[in-house]
């Protein structure tokens, strides 16, 4: 059995808090964070920033200079093996003599996983894994799925009034949700490689479905300058060529990629002529590397989404009002007709977030 | 300014605890809590536990005997002035010469409020008022509405899956939600004076709407013993006289009140010829002295009472379960048209109960 010191521990800790720095820019990479110690001190350290750009443990070696010969070196996943951008972690901890890794996590990458850690030893250096795994799981719960099953991790936005409701009977609907919840939404879709949505709520709301520096709240803001938002691409399901070019979607700045029969992203459709939405979300994530998609829509996108399983967690805020059952419900078409059908959630997070509630859940699919 | 020594916090704050000894049996009176110290020690304490029987003062003063003279004695609510059923403890206070009284809160009754407090005085004893009067005012809110306005405290109880529906399309609704919710049901039944529902309800689901000792917590069980139960009045609405003698609601135990052309309530007819829900409310609190009112029934008592604004708190639970909008909703018939009109809450607990959310809400009713 492995042993971890107290130290090892607090370097750790430090290092996955690091890696949060990226949340917003790293996409479609991971978010990985460095600390390099000699003697007990910390003589170097870092964080991924954004794709294309140097990752951890190349910034805490710059960092550590001639200090890292003999040093420790915690990485929050397991270092690369291959060419990519830049070229491998392994390789550089290796040409600057680091005596010992600590890894949380390996590689969730089936056709890497191991390499770098057996690329450190065979080169001498002493590699531990598995400190604080769970935590380092939770950076990248979106980039280790689609590593690991070819899909995206899919988080479903919805919000109704605490009576399930989106709209009254008339479509009214306007701020259903508070200010602060809609500032939440801006930081969570920031983090989202891809937001999807469909025509009808492009056209119905106008939306321009980016993210709006200005709309972060301030404690974003302060650690996320406006110049350095990077924009999730914005996927948008249109089987019937709907959209035209003066909505907002298409004067403001972000990727579009426009699924249809025309459109960027190749459609299949099921059976029922509707567009694939399984194939869909695997040409996103293998074709376009998304790895957290983000669904703002209505209540039949939604629905589709559940009923072929494809929901990874919904993010549910409920606002302190009473509508009235007469409106639109938050999931039109279920057509469930047996209560052992219907489907079931855990409840991860629940918090209120200005005067909302806000409900984090996981379907749990029955086969 | 009156001001209070850390002793008087430590002892008031003891003598609320020792009140809530009593939230399942005192109905219709307060609950009360009563500490007598002498030279800074504990010489009696007690705690009002069922109507008809002594109160507070009177076990504190009992346990304390001859050390309650020149002691000090704290109570959560002003000392009654009146010979009821038990003799004035304001009288019995001052027969055993105690020579200070803190009190948290006055009498809420304006009727008599002050007057408890002005006999102390008038004994030459000294007498503070508004020691955490805001714990003092938590322990009895109902009974608190109901002396201030006449009318008794409504809460109303809902269930729902997360997409606020409480039933499938075909009906079927059975066990939303978990064990531990209807258990924490029973928890607030039991502190009810009554509880409302509507023929509809009883028959449908042949609800006994009483407390069922077996279904409490073994928390709530272990001090409160299942021979003191005291069975919450049932108040049922039924215009119609739909009820039949064979409901399990006439064999089960506790009082019964039907509010009916026939009933035992008289009942007014509103303009639309339903029954009045305002003076069915006023006479519950006047004829029958219910502080706090329980309602558990369907999407129709609950839009009216909310169209009346007679709602003081909602109680939601809502099971981590998707049930498709196309089945009944929490409230059928609010009937909005304008997003101006929506009933507004406030949040006011929010809480995991066993897989199931618990939400506590005070309506905010406009003009």
């Amino acid at each position: 059995m492995m042993t971890f010191t107290h130290q090892d521990y607090q370097m750790m800790s430090r290092a996955i808090k690091l890696a949060q720095g990226g949340i917003y820019t790293t996409a479609p990479n991971p978010n990985v964070g460095c600390v390099i110690t000699r003697d007990g001190q910390i003589v170097g350290e870092g964080f991924h920033y954004r794709a294309g750009e140097p990752h951890a443990e190349v910034h805490a070696l710059r960092m550590a200079g001639e200090l890292a010969e003999g040093a420790t070196a915690y990485v929050t996943l397991e270092p690369c093996s291959h060419y990519g951008r830049t070229p491998p972690c392994a390789e550089g901890l290796i040409k600057a003599k680091v005596a010992k890794v600590i890894c949380a996590m390996q590689d969730p990458n089936p056709q890497v996983s191991g390499r770098g850690i057996a690329m450190l030893r065979d080169a001498g250096i002493e590699v531990q894994v598995g400190l604080l795994e769970a935590d380092a799981h939770a950076l990248n719960p979106a980039f280790i799925k689609r590593m690991q099953t070819g899909m995206p991790f899919v988080q479903l936005k919805m919000a109704a009034s605490l009576d399930g409701q989106t709209a009254l009977a008339n479509g009214q609907s306007q701020w259903i949700t508070s200010l602060a919840a809609r500032q939440d939404v801006q930081v969570l879709r920031a983090q989202a490689g891809a937001i999807l949505s469909t025509s009808q709520t492009v056209i119905e709301d106008n939306a321009s479905l980016n993210v709006r520096w200005n709309d972060l709240p301030s404690s974003v803001q302060s650690r996320y300058p406006a110049n350095s938002v990077r924009q999730p691409i914005r996927v948008i399901l249109d089987r019937q060529n709907q959209l035209s070019p003066d909505l907002k979607l298409f004067q403001t700045e972000g990727e579009r990629l426009i699924v249809g029969l025309n459109g960027e992203v190749e459609c299949r459709l099921d059976a029922d002529h509707r567009i694939d939405l399984r194939t869909t979300l695997e040409r996103l994530a293998n074709q376009h590397n998304i790895n957290h998609l983000w669904v703002e829509a209505g209540a039949t996108l939604a629905s589709s989404l559940f009923k072929h399983q494809l929901v990874d967690e919904i993010v549910l805020y409920l606002a302190p009002k009473l509508m009235g059952s007469d409106g639109r419900g938050l999931f039109g078409a279920l057509g469930l007709h047996d209560m052992s059908k219907v489907i079931d959630l855990d409840i991860t997070e629940l918090k209120q977030v200005g005067r909302d509630i806000r409900i984090l859940a996981k379907p749990i699919y029955k086969e």
